[in-house]
């Protein structure tokens, strides 16, 4: 394949993995295409449960899971991978032993998308471009649409080097499925997927570098976070007849928005909290009787995520104390905060200054963000191993998470040539 | 058919329609069979579009409609009513002109269901009885089943005076969807249902009276109420990289709901608020851009509602502003309050008093709800007849609008009983 | 003195009294020289700590009860009964023994003003008349100057009528301090001040009668009510360097003014809820340790009252919770609610129909407010005697308790002769 | 003296400060006694007016002014000096000329308390020692008073140097008052106070430091900070008769609270929201016509502090919006962020490791509070000079700005011979 002809392979890839985005556990065409193209590189594939513990946090119910895996079929999954990774096993590692001398280097690429409605703004270019996401309500508004094409993009140039005998060690490509929630890696990792590697590698595209040309080194402060459910369960009264007789569920979680919202700064580092969504009531003339919050904090390290969850805590018993409800805090997900490895972080600042398009290299920045890649990195570093997370710059349609995210192409070559130059520097590409 | 078997019926009739609950503006299956058991009585049978004005506030959308129209098809409905009704039109006026003498008489049933779910406790009276409603998510949690049921057996005792000639003027029977939240009665209204009405008869079970044998004879202080949805709409952000990008919509709702439930008390009169649902928000980890309330205020007068819906109007506004977010008011149904005629109450108390199982006649009670059957009373009041709402002592398995709810069937009978004791007590009936 | 000097210096009492104000537990000023104009005009004084019991809930600090015995001295004080007066027990009592037989006829007039800076507005008629209040922060804006002035003015009449043989049974005139707060009515019927008496009459001005010239015959539905602090206690700390070791009260107090005022309608009855001060933190940039609110709540019935004290005790253990802070409730006051007995408001219907300058008079209105006069009402008619409390029509300057209320001088005049017209209507008077 | 008495007397001199603590624009006694001693130890003095500008935000009333002069006469306070600093001219500044050349090195010390009351527990060291504070509801819980203590210790043994022809250049000694609140910086500089220094130096105690021996030898990142007041002003009415008359200016300062705190964090660095105080409502039974709140924000920069300005905008027109009263926001302090110059900290650094009883010094630490020191710094480094603040360790009570603050006198000796070991580092004491 022309190099040419590999750039627009790999923007097509994008944007078809953006067209059919896929939820957090719901990958299932993503990860059977991603599985069948690289078998076909000559990748030694493992998927599914192989690679996924059962404890997944943030699992869809059946029903939803049934539906991603039949949409996943009529979009064009592959028949034989999307049976072995459905039912929210949508994890995919592919191995390349050169049997040559080297260490292990793994590349890991996140594949799922966000809930959220994507912009139909003709402006937009996802819109504009025709590869709009036409999965209702699901958007790839971060940008790992753009990962997995990397990913896929990279495979293919080591399957080259491979058969030209230009590669030593053993590489491991690992597409995680649901980054969003930071429930995908704890389950891969659970699973062994982490284990043996000596160099990981990955990337985010457009975090503190929103501007196409631009390349983070190595991201510190990777947030450490904690996902969690809040239920308030009250009672129902006619709102007219009887409202002293109900005790009232939406009452206690708009109490708990607000509370949460204004728990404290934390002297020593810096914290998140946000209420995602919220639904409740049942009918608009009766006391609501019930009341969900989806939310996570987020925090510079441990200590101070701690200090966050005693304090949902205390707005969540207080905020139904308040109404005389019944409330529940559920965990829905979470990971460690992590930090790249300097000397790691140092390879990158070579490779990408090596990189054709590249106008800057920082050495760092704070993510500010969190990321379950932090869940690899830590496994990686806590047995001897380096990991680094690098920051991808591209010009973004609109800030992450938004309706008008989008990615800029060109950020896509980059991506993937740092990928490249850093295996050069680590001696394992010649 | 034997008076023990009247009474079989008319307990069979609410228990089917509790079963097949039906929500306001759906009711296909309802409005279809009453239409055609009244037609089999010998009714003259004015349904659809002709009873009820095209003007209807709370129209479910169209995938609603169409989706209550198949369900009730499949259920039993009368095919050839249902297609009438189908829509949003699911009024149903029935008339017998008796060629005799005497005022135009109307009696008004009311027969949607309620939004909630029903408790599938075993020791819940429907659970038990095997008529638990069917449609998720939909539970007759008002009684408007048992309002039906009387008024088909209603119908009966009638058809079988007609024909035996003891009923002089002219009886309306008038079957009206979607009183929960206030919207059937105006439109019913609107298309002239109450227009030549001498004397309008209605009850409600079990408000104000929460044992059976007990009657109030006309209720004063039905609520005057306005209802309405609460829309804001922010902007979407990373929660962890940029929330001071986020616009929180879901943070301006808590604040409107803390703050529509502290409008002030007023010093003329009573007061309700109530917001009986909230959605809002897209995922966990972004800050919400929209947020959804279903609200209602009640007043004992539309001075006072006046009051309450610019406090409404206040507390919205200063939401929005408090947040940045952008905020609307739409209206969703309402009606005025409404008292019931003395000297009618007064007909109802000395029929009242001669039926089997009553055991106690109020004069009158605060109805402390809103109804539209205050609709036809202020129009048939207005254009110089008589009104009353009686209330019906019902032994209640719950609180109204509670998953408990259900009636006592001996009431039906006395409330049968009761509206025919006024059909004689005016001397319409023999 | 001739009839139009006895209303000039009805209306000088008045003004004196209202440049003069004195609040709760504070009036030694007002006491003292009541009880001297009384002495003058032949009656049985009793005063002090004979008529009002130890236990005065919400007394102020001794260094302000010493202030104001200061302040009154040099107002021109009685110096013989302020002595006897002062450290809060500012009652007095005033008997006529005729020695000819009838009923014990008792006539209550509370004297004390309120907390609240009166308005300086040169429209403001006590400004323009050079008798706005002289006590900083405290005016008489309820009116209890009127009804003191009014009780001197009947006091003055009864003298002359025993004087001339045309008075029959015991008259008892009660001047009530502390009335705001419902404080001293308790503690003077604790006192035995309610002993014996057959028929008890008082006044309240302007209350739902807003005309001069109006009289309500007796109020019903004067509203129970609890007065009580709430406290909070939190912990320091630096707000820039550890702001999350602290536990802040003021956000705890927040909470709980939103939430207090937000406790659900009850649809039995009237309820009210209000939060009348607040203060809270020791300096801006520490998170603040301390906050205080006084809050009162009201209802129809001592059943609606004991609902809103529970919840309040949920909204303030809650809002505790919800900051990681102590909190405490304290009762500062309360009276239950009454009604006037039905035949006594009869009688002061048909004297105020023969009162001069009367142009309506109602049967009953409904009271909406609370007054300590309910303690003596309840003491009456549970002992077997007559109550009645009437409203005196009076165009105001503003409405009660706020920085413009004045009263209609005309109103006094009226109030005087209506209380007179009982007693002829009650054939005390000749 | 020798160092043993030196010792002894700075512990002294630190003990009396604290006991006679002094609020800001109130140090009568604190200034006047400074520029006593340094006048005596041969220092050239310019006090009051001449140091401190006319524009002084957050000054007292003129009555709490004088009453602090009264207060600081009445303990002690030279009466001449005290005349020059009165009214809220509580600034001193000390030069020694050496006559020899060198740079302008100057020191500058905060002298002022905080408001808050001090712990009276037998454990708290201030209790303990007899220096609790006698000024009630003021208390030297930031460390001023170490600071002050410090800055006459090294004033003393430079008056020796110089005596002894070991100092070059020129010395100045600011003694700055009112830091809490950043009020007093901005008056010295705009005084001139600031201009021609070529270094600066100052510490703080206890900061980011809390074991003695540990140095941090220079801040960064003091927080940008805004000091603001937000007045609610709305309408009285009887709480029970007609409370939907009132517009309740205390639920809008809950609103404020609650939502100021709940403003959403920063994704590009950190911000702070207190409310420190609030007080509000004129008596229990009355709508609240008025309250006040008095606040602070502070953040990484100025950009974010803008942001944290409008969104407090925001919030306070959002909440008078919501309870229809008026609002108001007005400034009362505020200074930009700083941080140290990295050589000059670097000297600090060097001159630390050679003070005894040091026992870890620290290159850098985030300083998390704001401190208007910064305005020193930012006019000197704006002019081309060094400015460092640097931390002096020390064991704590308890947390800044918590009743039980106080400080361990053993790190007095390790600031002052780290300011002489600066001195020494930098060539200007032999």
């Amino acid at each position: 394949m022309s190099p040419a002809d590999a750039v627009r392979a790999m923007i097509a890839d994008r944007r078809d993995l953006h067209a059919h985005a896929e939820p957090g556990w719901c990958e299932v065409r993503t990860a059977s295409l991603v599985a069948r193209r690289l078998a076909g590189l000559g990748y030694a594939l493992r998927v599914g449960r192989e690679v996924v513990a059962a404890d997944r946090p943030g699992l869809p119910s059946a029903a939803e899971l049934t539906a991603a895996y039949d949409r996943a079929l009529a979009a064009g999954a592959d028949p034989e991978y999307a049976a072995l990774v459905r039912d929210g096993f949508t994890g995919v590692v592919a191995t390349l032993a050169t049997g040559r001398p080297g260490p292990v280097v793994a590349l890991r690429f996140d594949i799922d998308a966000n809930y959220g409605h994507e912009s139909a703004d003709p402006a937009h270019t996802a819109e504009r471009g025709g590869y709009r996401s036409r999965t209702d309500g699901v958007h790839h508004s971060c940008g790992h649409d753009a990962h997995t094409a990397i990913g896929l993009a990279v495979a293919r140039e080591l399957a080259d080097a491979v058969a030209a005998g230009r590669l030593s060690g053993e590489i491991r490509l690992i597409f995680q499925p649901a980054e969003e929630g930071l429930r995908g890696g704890p389950a891969m990792v659970a699973a062994g997927v982490a284990d043996g590697i000596d160099v990981l590698l990955g990337c985010h595209i457009g975090v503190q570098a929103r501007a196409t040309g631009e390349v983070v080194a190595g991201y510190r402060r990777i947030l450490a976070s904690h996902k969690f459910d809040v239920r308030f369960r009250g009672r129902n009264a006619h709102a007219g007849i009887s409202p002293h007789e109900g005790r009232n569920a939406v009452q206690a979680a708009a109490i708990a928005v607000q509370n949460l919202l204004a728990i404290s700064r934390h002297g020593d580092g810096e914290t998140r909290v946000n209420v995602g969504t919220i639904e409740g009531g049942e009918t608009r003339n009766s006391v609501p009787a019930h009341a969900l919050l989806r939310c996570e904090v987020r925090a510079d390290d441990n200590a101070i995520l701690g200090y966050l969850r005693d304090r949902v805590d205390g707005v969540v018993l207080g905020a139904a104390a308040v109404t005389g409800v019944e409330a529940s805090v559920e965990t829905a997900g979470g990971a460690a905060g992590a930090d790249s490895t300097p000397a790691l972080a140092a390879v990158v600042a070579r490779a990408a200054a090596g990189v054709d398009g590249v106008t800057r290299v920082r050495d760092t920045a704070d993510f500010k963000g969190s990321d379950d890649m932090s869940s690899f990195m830590n496994a990686v570093q806590a047995a001897g191993g380096q990991a680094v997370y690098f920051g991808l710059g591209s010009r973004l349609g609109d800030v992450h998470h938004a309706p008008g995210f989008d990615v800029d192409d060109d950020a896509l070559v980059i991506g993937r040539d740092v990928f490249l130059g850093c295996l050069r520097e680590l001696g394992v590409l010649g």
